[in-house]
C-alpha cells in the first residue's frame, strides 16, 4: 500500500491548522461532515466503500521526519511544528457502515476533534472515500445486469497508478467475483483470476503448440485466448483440439477468451463448435471495452457469455472519474456553523446528526432516509433540504439509525471488518432496495430530508447571517 | 511512495511465465512496443510521462517474502517460485524522453530482456506510463490556454486514490507552477500552494476577524477566500479591509480566491472594487470545476484572474479518465512477431525499432514521425501504417533519433533527471510543435508513418499468417 503519513494533504490544511495554533484555537472542538451532492453514473444509489482502509490509515497517521523537515523548509513556525510531532488523531468518527447504499446531501460520516487533527485528515478522508465509493458504485451496476454471471477486475494497467490497487478493493465490495491484480489479492485476499495473453501465443509459431503447452502448464484453471490470429478459423479449432487431448487426460479445458470483434456473434459461434465437438462445458469469457451499458447489450442479444472481465470502465469509474463528495464544517466550538451560497444546493448542514433510514413495517426500504439532530428521537416528518414546499410524513415508519461510532479518541471501536463481510453486508443492503431505484435510466430519486427541528435549526442559522 | 513489488502485475503474467519457465523458453529474448492507439481529449499530441518513476521502480524491482509466500499459496510451481525469488529485470529499455510529445501507433518505448521479465514489468509499465501521460496532457492543454497565468494542481481530494500522488508530479511536467499537495511536494520538490477553507471562516463567528487572524498567521503568502458569505457584500470588502490594515504594517494581501458563481462576474466585479481601494496589486485567485475550456471561456470572457486552481478534471484526466496504452510482442527468439486482428488499426508493428521526428531546415516540426527498423539508415519515404495507399517523402527532412536508451541489462544509463529539467524539456519540445496541432477543435493530424523496409517486413509477416 501508499505508505501515508499526515503530509498526504493540501498545504492550507496545515496553514490553517498553524493559525490555530498560534491563536490559541488548537483545542477547539469541530464536527465536519463528509457528504456528496451528486450520485454518480447517473445512479440511483451509491456504494459506501473505503472506511476500514481509512481507519487503517488514520489510526496510525503522524508526521515523520521527512515531513517535519519538509515543513520547516516550507517555513512553518518552530513552535507549531514541535506540535506536529506529537500529532496523532484522537478524535471521535461516526459513520455508516462501509458497504452500505447512501445517498446525496445527507453525512456519510462525520468527524469531531480538535478543529486541527479533523482538518488535517480531511484530504486523506475524501481522497480514500471518494475514489472506492466511486468503484464500488461502478462495480455494482455491472453485478446487477450481470446476474450470477462471472465478474473479474481486468483494471490495473488501465488504472490511475496506484489507484488500481484500491479500485480492485472497491470493486470487489461492489459485487465482483476477482481481481487479475495480483498484489490487491495478496494484501486483501481478493481471488485472483487470470487467463493468457497475445503475446504468448504470438511469442511461438504456432498457436496449437502455444495452447497446448499452456494447458499442461495450467491444466486446472485453463482459459485458451482465441482472437490472436483468427478466431474461427484457427482459435476455437486450435482450442477444441487441445480441449479434446486434454479430455484423453482426464483433463477439463475450463473455457475460451474472445477479446475483440462482435463478442455477441463470435460467442455465439465458438458456443456452437465447442458444444458441437461435444464440450458444452467449456465456458466462454469476454473482455475488451466493456462496462454496464456494453453488458446488457450483450445479455439482451442473448450472448452465451459465462465470464466476464471488465477494466479500464470499473477501475477509473468512466465516465464520471471522480465523485465530488465533500467534508463540511457542522460546528465548532460547540456552535452549529454554516457556509451560505448562492447555489441553494451548496447551502450546508449545521449540527452533530444522526441519519434514519426509513423501512416499512415488512422489513423493505421504503427510498427515504432522515437525517436529524444528534438526539432527536420522534421524527414524524422529514422536509426537502432545499425546497421549502416539501415534505413527507415518515410517522408510521421503522427508523433505522445508520451513523454508528467507528473510532473513540483516534482509536477504533473494533477490529476490521473482512473484506468478504464487507461485500456480503453491501449484496444484502442492495438486495432491500426497490428496484427502480436500480434502474440506469431515469432512477427512483431516493428522498433525503430533515427533521422538523434539524430544518428550524437550520433556517434560523440562515437568517442570522443574513441579518449580520 | 506507493511500496511496489512484482506481484503488482496481473495474474496471467506469472501464470505464462510459469509455463515459459516449465517448457524452457524462460530465457528466450523478447521486444515489447509501448505504445497508444488514441490521444485523449481529443488533442492534436500527448506529453510523454512518467518514465522515470517507472525506471525508479524496475530497477528494483523483486518478489518480497509476503510476495513468495501468497504465490505459495495460489498453486505456483516451488521450481518456479525457486526462480522468482532471484527475479530482477535484467533487460534493456529504450524509451522517448520523458516530456517529450508523442503521438498514436510509434513506439513511445521499449523493452528488451527474457520473456519472463519483459512480461512481469508489463502490468506495472502500463499503470505507470499510461496515467502519468494523460495526466501530463491534460496539463498541457490547461497551460496552453492560460498562457502564463498561475495554474495550481488542488486535485487531492478528488483523485483515484495515491493516483492523486503521482498526478500532481504528471501536472507540474504538463505545465503546472505548484501543486497544494504536500507529500508530492515533499518528494518530487514541486513548488507547494494553497489559500484558506470556508471551514476556517465559519469556525470564526466573523468573516472579518478570521481574515485577521489568517493575514496575521501568514501575512507573506495570504490569500482569502471571499465566498463563504456573500462574495461582494461581505467577503471583498472584509479581504479589503484587511489588506488596507495590512498596508499600515508594511504587508500586502497577496490575494483573494473566489470559489463559486459566476466566477467571469464576480472577478470583474472584485477588480473594480479592489481597484478602487487601491489594491490594484492584489491578485484574483479562482477555483471551481476548471477545466481547459472553462479556463479558454473565461479568458474570452476577459475575466480579470491571475490564478486557477484546478481539481478533479486535472488530477482524473476527465472525461477521458485513461489512456489506452498497450504493450506488444514484436518480437520473440530473434524473429518478428506479430497478432493480427479483423480490427486493421489493432495489427501490431513488428521488430526492434527506431523512430525518427521530422525537423525541417529551420528545426522546426514537419508534423511527422518515421518508424523504421532499428539498423535503417535512410529513410525516404513514410507509409501510412493502415492505409496501403498513403505515403510520405521525408527525403529532405532531418531525422531526429526519439528512441534512447535508458536501461542496460536492468541498470540505468544515466542518473535520474530532476523532475525541472523534465518539466523544462516538455516546455521546450511544445514550443516546436506548430500551432495547428495545439488547437481544441479537430487539430491537425500528426502523421506517424512506416519506413519502405519496415512496411515490407510487416506486410510480408501479415501474408505468411494468412496464409498459414
Amino acid at each position: 500500500m501508499f505508505d501515508f503519513t499526515a503530509t498526504y494533504t493540501d498545504q492550507y490544511q496545515l496553514t490553517m491548522a498553524q493559525v490555530y495554533f498560534q491563536k490559541g484555537h488548537k483545542d477547539q472542538r469541530a464536527v465536519f461532515d463528509y457528504f456528496f451532492r451528486k450520485l454518480p453514473f447517473g445512479s440511483g444509489y451509491a456504494v459506501f466503500a473505503g472506511l476500514e482502509d481509512f481507519l487503517d490509515v488514520v489510526e496510525d497517521l503522524r508526521f515523520d521526519k521527512a515531513d517535519l523537515e519538509f515543513l520547516k523548509e516550507q517555513g512553518f513556525d518552530p513552535g507549531f511544528l514541535y506540535y506536529l510531532e506529537d500529532f496523532h488523531f484522537k478524535g471521535n468518527i461516526y459513520a455508516s457502515r462501509e458497504g452500505d447504499l447512501v445517498f446525496p446531501t445527507r453525512p456519510v460520516l462525520q468527524v469531531e476533534g480538535n478543529i486541527i487533527e479533523a482538518q488535517i485528515v480531511e484530504t486523506l478522508l475524501l481522497n480514500i472515500l471518494n475514489f472506492q465509493t466511486l468503484i464500488a458504485t461502478k462495480a455494482s451496476r455491472m453485478r446487477w445486469v450481470a446476474g450470477d454471471r462471472r465478474l473479474v477486475d481486468f483494471g490495473l494497467r488501465r488504472a490511475q497508478g496506484p489507484g488500481g490497487y484500491y479500485a480492485s478493493r472497491a470493486a470487489f465490495i461492489g459485487g465482483f467475483d476477482a481481481t487479475s491484480n495480483v498484489r490487491a489479492g495478496r494484501d486483501y485476499g481478493i481471488p485472483v483470476s487470470g487467463t493468457m495473453a497475445h503475446s504468448f501465443i504470438e511469442s511461438y509459431d504456432e498457436e496449437l503448440t502455444a495452447f497446448r503447452d499452456f494447458a499442461e502448464g495450467r491444466p486446472d484453471t485453463c482459459v485458451l485466448l482465441v482472437d490472436t490470429y483468427d478466431t474461427l478459423k484457427s482459435g476455437v479449432p486450435n482450442a477444441i483440439t487441445v480441449a479434446k487431448e486434454m479430455e484423453k487426460r482426464d483433463q477439463k479445458l475450463r473455457g475460451i477468451r474472445l477479446d475483440s470483434g462482435d463478442l455477441a456473434w463470435l460467442a455465439r459461434e465458438s458456443r456452437k463448435m465447442l458444444d458441437a465437438a461435444g464440450l458444452d462445458y467449456v465456458k466462454i469469457a469476454a473482455s475488451n471495452q466493456l462496462d454496464e451499458y456494453v453488458i446488457r447489450s450483450l445479455l439482451e442479444q442473448k450472448a452465451p457469455i459465462d465470464m466476464y472481465g471488465v477494466g479500464t470502465s470499473l477501475v477509473t469509474g468512466q465516465p464520471d472519474a471522480a465523485l465530488d463528495g465533500v467534508y463540511k464544517l457542522v460546528s465548532a466550538g460547540g456552535q452549529p456553523r454554516i457556509k451560505l451560497s448562492e447555489t441553494v444546493t451548496k447551502i450546508t448542514i449545521p449540527h452533530m446528526k444522526q441519519v434514519y433510514r426509513m423501512v416499512n413495517e415488512s422489513g423493505g426500504w421504503t427510498g427515504a432516509d432522515a437525517v436529524a439532530l444528534v438526539d432527536e428521537s420522534d421524527i414524524k416528518t422529514m422536509h426537502h433540504p432545499f425546497d421549502p414546499h416539501k415534505s413527507l410524513s415518515v410517522e408510521k415508519c421503522r427508523k433505522e439509525s445508520l451513523l454508528e461510532p467507528v473510532m473513540e479518541d483516534g482509536e477504533r471501536t473494533s477490529s476490521s471488518q473482512p473484506l468478504t463481510e464487507i461485500a456480503r453486508y453491501a449484496r444484502e443492503r442492495f438486495s432491500l432496495l426497490p428496484p427502480e431505484f436500480k434502474r440506469f435510466e431515469n432512477p427512483h430519486i431516493y428522498k433525503v430530508g430533515l427533521s422538523d427541528s434539524l430544518k428550524k435549526e437550520r433556517d434560523e442559522l440562515i437568517e442570522a447571517h443574513r441579518k449580520a
